[in-house]
């Protein structure tokens, strides 16, 4: 009769629903929690799961707040696990779509082992000739949101000038790179000298500019776009929005992707020059990668070239164990993390 | 020896640049101008028109800013007559396009007579089997704008649920009317228990209500949309936008046409709910009709069988003479006009 592990289940728990700024506090790491490394015998359809890498995406901030009218998720459950995406290896499996030793990306608990039943999120991961990081980022859900944003809601033209705010986080490096492989003259914003140098030298874009140390947003885009934006890929909202609608062009398009800035403000800015919109005759959408997932195969198709071939190049911000994560995720909201930030929780 | 007689020529006169709320004190009705009701001899495409009916629409107060950045029009001469859509009779004419006796609509001088050098703005009126006045309105301008408006940018579906603002306007009671022939479920605001009834009884809208006297806005439009609007068409902007961002369903789609509660402030209102449009994926688009004109003729094939057959009801409020223009004009931002405002200057 084999023997079956009881192990420690390291794991990083929501405390309670935030307000303002979330804290490390606001998570506790914890080594209480065990779990037994084998399926239950009586239920099908589960998998067990050995958890690798972790992502930290802006968009968590919201599932923190103990209510999000019209929200496309729901809040973290206080005392239970943060959710997020993630990379796992299947430890074992009884659900038909999935088999032991494969590797999935998709939603998973914070912690080091999980033993799941909805498994609706998941995708297999076939290519590892990448890091497996990759599949937090450039080759998972910010990969594809970058993707499907700038391919079909921008309705980018070879030529147009494209603005990319937060633009050195994991979505806006990849769609300043999509931007100018596609014939386009792009510029992005970021919060540090560090983070525009790799704009500039890294990532390939035009220019860039550090927000923090323009006093005047209008005037920073006046200097960068003379002659205005046709494209805008909204990640942080707020003052910046309001400038950037000065500064479009007649049929401009203004992907919304996200407003950073926004998430931990108890009341948002308002938005003043909205009628711009209706002067420029601007296209403002919003977007949302989850009801773009059937284009992953074609994403996939189309960005593993693109990496191998060194045309795209990605930066990552990793930080070694789960008990790191509630820094590293907070640290996403004073722009601590230079590319894309990953938590490793065991190396494979 | 024809003897060509000159005449009084009537104005309405822009006294100066505007701030706040425009009065009727900003602008001067003067007799002291005349004109030869001749074509000079030496120039060639020139008209000379009598002008018949003036049409009064909310963005012409933003012409009376000394600046309107981002602006499709300039700024009104202060000293010169005010400009807007009108209904004319061809006088005389050296232009190759345009005879003697022609009617026309397009953008005219506030005034009795015009001899006039672009006629770029102008499209011939062939059908004068509907009151002339209808081509400041169902037939002109405001007419294609909802045509345009409803049909192109709401991209519309049968069942869906439509919001118009500003509902018994020019523009909106035509939108409204649409919507209904289409197959949706129409609800419109007003300000004035009149009409509101006039939304109700007259137009056909589903439901319809007063926004000054709802102390709530959200609570008003849950009241009507209980599971969400599809469809926003925006001709007031401020708060009622912000309510209705939080009203709207996934993949909503907001047209963008004015937002006449914004032109008199000196400082724009903000708009705090614009995350909504990323987590319902909402599209919000502005247009201006002056990019769709190309599209007047199939509007005319499409609106005329409607009115002939009574299948769409129009409602103008006309006003009689052009020493009242002023206070017509005037009259739109604080909603005396009941229906599209026009003015007669003369009777044909």
């Amino acid at each position: 009769m084999e023997e079956v592990a009881v192990v420690r289940n390291k794991q990083v728990i929501f405390k309670d629903f935030v307000n303002g700024y979330p804290k490390t506090s606001d998570m506790v790491v914890t080594s209480d929690a065990t779990i037994r490394l084998e399926l239950p015998k009586n239920e099908t359809g589960l998998i067990l799961t050995k958890n690798l890498y972790l992502s930290c995406d802006p968009y968590m901030r919201n599932r923190m707040n103990q209510t999000l009218e019209g929200a496309y998720i729901h809040s973290f459950t206080p005392g239970s696990p943060i959710i997020g995406y993630g990379v796992s290896r299947i430890l074992d499996s009884s659900h038909p779509d999935f088999k032991k030793g494969e590797l999935i990306w998709g939603l998973i608990n914070w912690e080091e082992y999980s033993l799941i039943k909805d498994t609706s999120s998941f995708m297999k991961i076939q290519h590892t000739d990448v890091p497996l990081s990759y599949y937090t980022g450039i080759l998972g859900m910010p990969g594809m949101t970058a993707y499907v944003g700038f391919y079909k809601i921008c309705s980018p033209k070879k030529g147009d000038t494209v603005f990319v705010s937060a633009a050195s986080g994991a979505v806006g490096q990849l769609v300043g790179q999509f931007a100018k492989l596609f014939g386009c003259y792009v510029v992005g914003s970021a919060g540090s000298k560090e983070k525009v140098d790799l704009l500039k030298n890294k990532f390939g874009f035009d220019e860039a500019f550090n927000y923090k140390e323009e006093q005047d947003l209008n005037a920073a885009l006046k200097r960068y776009f003379p002659d205005g934006i046709d494209i805008y890929f909204e990640n942080v909202g707020g003052k910046m929005l309001d400038e950037v609608l000065r500064n479009m062009r007649l049929f401009g398009r203004i992907a919304a992707c996200g407003m950073i800035s926004q998430y931990n403000l108890d009341q948002p800015e308002g938005t003043h020059n909205l009628f711009m919109i209706v002067m420029k005759r601007i296209r403002m959408e919003g977007f949302l990668v989850f009801d773009h997932y059937d284009s992953y195969p074609k994403f996939l198709e189309t960005i593993l070239p693109l990496i191998h071939e060194g045309k795209i190049n990605y930066v990552e911000d990793i930080v070694d164990g789960l008990e790191n994560g509630p820094d590293a995720l907070i640290g996403l909201f004073s722009g601590s993390n230079i590319g894309k930030q990953v938590v490793v929780i065991a190396h494979e």
